[in-house]
């Protein structure tokens, strides 16, 4: 399983209806939350979304309807019993507002907060856990603002059964052909690799653009995802506007998809402004077809 | 219109249906937030409470569920094009926690933003607008943590129009009656105040006691209120709970409101353990029968 699911779809002025940006990554059975606007928890509750799978949370920038939730999780992670580790990635001013509000409370987490620094307009590695590996790269916003790359790579070969009996390889083995290795039948013949196993899987890639103005910049990292997630806070009739404010418009999320050969879009950060949402996809199909709209409480596999 | 309307009944976990604590006073046509829980600001839109006519937030104390949706609803305020002035009142590190937050989203907020430490262990005088002034008391509780006590005394006096009409008072001179004037008619004679007013009505007392461990220090402050609000986190068979952590049981915030003689009494921040409430009125209204359940976007005249 390797999935995304939408907490939160709207831009910055939240509603009880569109809530601000937080997104799950589930990978095999654990999570990895992306930003973490206010009610968020609530949002995982609603979905039934185990919070004690948490493992990582990715911060992509310091506006409010991206992170506002964050202290109340922390907490109530804590209140919780959690004993668990959390890594949290994230501009670096956020670790003093984590531990001012800590502090003002005078609580002492039951468990260890990690807190990792994004480093300004930096781009490379931000963590591995068993066949997944995330990356970070920087957006173009008013402020410091990161969009995070997550590929699933599964490392182990694939056993052909029936080309193992021919070669009558124990069961007991199959674990070190699915790393690679060769075998040595009692004869002294090799049996090699490649004649009982194929390649891994290929490799699914998602990638998570955060808050930015149009960016071709963006493309060697969208380049040929399986799905893109990109703001489209704006209709197109509103460009002057979401140029203004570092933010993008329906069309300029499906153009940018286009150029990255990416296979999938998922749209969201819709503003508050819009009850309707169907005008979205209106306008980026015809630039993209598959376009999707991200919507709060459902999954997309990737 | 003196009414207090409930949006978040639950204590630190909230659930997509029970939230943190936050209520709105409302008096005359202007409002006056007390806490201001995690989805405070989804909570005021749910209720139809007009956020543009809020004037003051209180902050009791720096536990999360008092206080983790203040950020996201100043900010909000500022994006939807506030000027007028806000008050805010709580703990003195507040201030920072909310500049830090702004400061690291680089918002400069449209509009004034005062903020009056509440100092530690101090009781007194907090605001008054209009007919209504508010006063403030400290609970007993883990951290440094304020009551506010609003009590609403209409300054006119109210006019006898049959008896004014006797004395053939011009209506044009009604409003410096309603002030306490006498009127000197045309002859030279006087016409007292009294003989054509009556005293202004009787004035109304909210209490909110915030969180506190029980505590007869607070019976003064509550004294003949004709609504308190007292915490509840527990039904009594977890009194010990209830007083490790500094918080009440149903049972003793009846005691409290039975002792103090006030005439209402409502019930809320009920631990998340706890999916049925009924339980808390059955247990509170023998020891004091005005008790009522605070239920969210129900609205209690005082």
């Amino acid at each position: 399983m390797f999935a995304v699911t939408i907490l939160g779809n709207n831009s910055a002025i939240p509603t009880p209806d569109r809530h601000p940006t937080a997104q799950v990554i589930t990978y095999n059975d654990q999570l990895i939350l992306v930003d973490c606007g206010e009610g968020t928890q609530m949002q995982l509750t609603r979905y039934k979304i185990k919070r004690s799978r948490l493992r990582h949370i990715l911060i992509s920038h310091l506006h409010g309807d991206h992170y506002f939730g964050l202290i109340g999780l922390i907490n109530s992670l804590s209140l919780l019993g959690r004993t668990d580790p959390l890594s949290v990635y994230g501009p670096p001013e956020l670790e003093e507002i984590i531990h001012l509000q800590l502090r003002a409370a005078a609580t002492v987490l039951k468990f260890d907060l990690q807190f990792h620094p994004l480093l300004p307009d930096k781009t490379g590695f931000l963590l591995a856990e068993k066949d997944l590996e995330v990356h970070y790269f920087p957006t173009k916003h008013r402020i410091p603002c990161y969009g995070f790359s997550f590929s699933m790579q599964r490392k182990k070969r694939r056993i052909v059964p029936e080309q193992a009996r021919v070669y009558e390889i124990p069961a007991a083995y199959f674990s070190r052909l699915q790393e690679g290795a060769d075998y040595e039948r009692k004869d002294g013949t090799i049996v090699k690799n490649d004649w009982v196993t194929l390649p891994p899987p290929k490799g699914k890639k998602y990638v998570y653009c955060a808050d930015s103005i149009y960016d071709e910049d963006l493309i060697p990292h969208l380049q040929g995802a399986d799905v893109v997630y990109h703001e489209a806070t704006y209709l197109h009739g509103l460009l002057e506007r979401a140029t203004d404010r570092y933010h993008s418009t329906s069309v300029q999320a499906a153009t940018l998809a286009l150029k990255a050969n990416a296979k999938r879009l998922l749209i969201g950060h819709f503003s508050s402004k819009y009850t309707e949402l169907e005008p979205f996809l209106e306008e980026s199909r015809p630039v993209f077809a598959q376009t999707e709209l991200a919507l709060e409480g459902v999954t997309y596999l990737i």
